[in-house]
């Protein structure tokens, strides 16, 4: 078996070899083929959007995606969530000598595959190779760059009281699914990491509303982290409705049997819409009609508090307050 | 001594508390303080130049720099490298359970201090965390965006026969000591890591010479490699005069001692200029006038030939083909 070796990283004809003969073969494009230090992109009309992320999840394929497509996912739907337009990726690996090469291959096919679906192009990257036990396998960072056309701004710190939160369907499949593939569980776990992009769902949101506040992803942490860090920089506190949050049955399940809450679990293919009331019914509508929006629900409710809590609304007629994640419930989720 | 865990990775309370009392301390700007999914920049008017590098160094504090400082030395100059002005960096870190906080704060310190030095702006970041044993300190990734506000094109393949090549200064002493502190040596060696900033003497060459084809930083693969990839890509051949090839008289003792070639090894802070006959001296003036060039050298020429190898004359009147490098000098040099 053909595995990486650190020559592979030494700069010289194994690395070359290796940009030729899988990199430009299916990242290829005409501002990757330049070959140079840097990339030179056209000029870009409008604010751009710059985001970076490393992908370190273990294991490296899993069900309902790799490491190659969460890195592409991740950084484009964190493009999106700022309104930006996804344009340009770069992608710098880091590799433990003795991966499989076709390990690597498909990675990068999934890489480029995802990066297609997106519309983005890989522009440039890097790839260092590091001693066996240094590293697990591979780990990527990618960096996007986007530009905004649209004249609104959507941030985290503009979520007001009266504003709706929408969810756009079934938390927890991803950090459940990581962890179900881990684990050594005695029973079968069919749920399917939700990993994917949320480029499109978001364009039709945005194109139905010029009241869209906050548009975040609910990854490492999950639902209940990501809502305290928007009433955090908001300044507002969080109602959220328990029997309104979409958990899909074997989800729940898993949770119940290993004792944890799937409002942490991390996911993939999720967004938190924080829109004004007035354009609640439309924004989830035209969500339902998007693949990736089927389940959407309305979930909770801003409202005027300087506590900056979640609380969370139970069927009993309880609440009781989710705060941010304290520990670490599964390292290396993405 | 407290030290890092897994739940910094996990995007909760620990995460935070690293942004907050870490990273938005010393690298406090306007646009990284947005603490969105995307960070937003200005309009940059101008053809855009984006690189990323990743970095796996060992060890993390070396003779002349650390991981932090060759990880914002190196992205800045391979954007200057592209004749653009650095002005955004991303930095992604990938830590190893355990690694000191006063570690990564000495990083993130150094990292804030070259960054500022350079003129660029750490725009957004991401943390990961890791299970000791699968990777080693830290690793680092910075991408960096700069504008090409000059017209002009700079290029691998624009090297024509004629030209002369220049280098800023000695050659291997980075990688010799790394080599150096890495080894179990029974002698002193004192030549530190040329680590360092060069966009402010690429910024006087370009505005010396209109007649600048090439900038390249031999760094990976060292000079020999670099000089191979320009060959090739311009389909010219290289002459290179042995004599005029400046090296400390130390960095030529250790490679003895070692049996390896300094042309191959590793430089964080030189730049290969290749330019126009007519505008050489005025550019090695200029150049030898700058901290980062006083010892430049006109040290070759390049020449017609279709077989894109690069010569070395010696000293005693012969001439050997310095290929690209080969196998792995020296894993982990950057």
């Amino acid at each position: 078996m053909d595995v990486i070796t650190l020559a592979h990283g030494s700069g010289g004809k194994l690395t070359h070899q290796l940009i030729d003969g899988i990199f430009q073969q299916y990242f290829d494009n005409e501002i990757l083929g330049q070959k140079n230090d840097s990339a030179l992109l056209p000029e870009v009309n409008g604010k751009i959007a710059v985001t970076t992320d490393s992908f370190v999840i273990n294991p490296i394929f899993f069900n309902g995606g790799d490491i190659g497509k969460i890195s592409v996912c991740g950084t484009v739907n964190d493009l999106a969530m700022s309104g930006a337009k996804p344009l340009y990726l770069t992608v710098g690996f880091i590799i433990e000598e003795g991966l499989a090469i076709e390990d690597l291959r498909k990675i990068v096919k999934s890489i480029a595959k995802t990066a297609k679906e997106a519309g983005v192009k890989i522009v440039t990257g890097d790839t260092k190779v590091v001693e066996q036990g240094n590293a697990d396998k591979i780990y990527i960072n990618t960096t996007g760059i986007g530009v905004v056309t649209r004249d609104i701004y959507i941030g985290g710190e503009m979520a007001e009281p009266g504003d709706k939160v929408i969810i756009n369907g079934t938390l927890g499949d991803h950090g459940a699914s990581i962890m179900a593939q881990r684990g050594d569980l005695d029973f079968d776990f069919s749920t399917e990491s939700d990993c994917c992009l949320l480029n499109n769902l978001i364009e039709d949101i945005l194109n139905t509303s010029n009241n869209v506040k906050v548009l975040r992803d609910p990854t490492r942490g999950g639902l209940a982290t990501t809502l305290n860090e928007i009433a955090s920089q908001s300044q507002v506190a969080i109602e959220l409705e328990e029997e309104q949050i979409p958990i899909k049955a074997e989800v729940r399940s898993l949770c119940e049997i290993l004792g944890v809450d799937p409002l942490y679990l991390a996911n993939e293919g999720k967004v938190i819409v924080i829109v004004s009331e007035e354009d609640v019914e439309k924004v989830l509508e035209v969500m339902r009609k998007n693949p990736m929006g089927e389940d959407a629900q309305i979930i909770g409710t801003i409202v005027d508090s300087n506590d900056s809590n979640v609380y969370l609304k139970t069927g009993l007629g309880g609440t009781r307050i989710l705060n941010m994640l304290a520990g670490e419930l599964l390292p290396r989720i993405c």
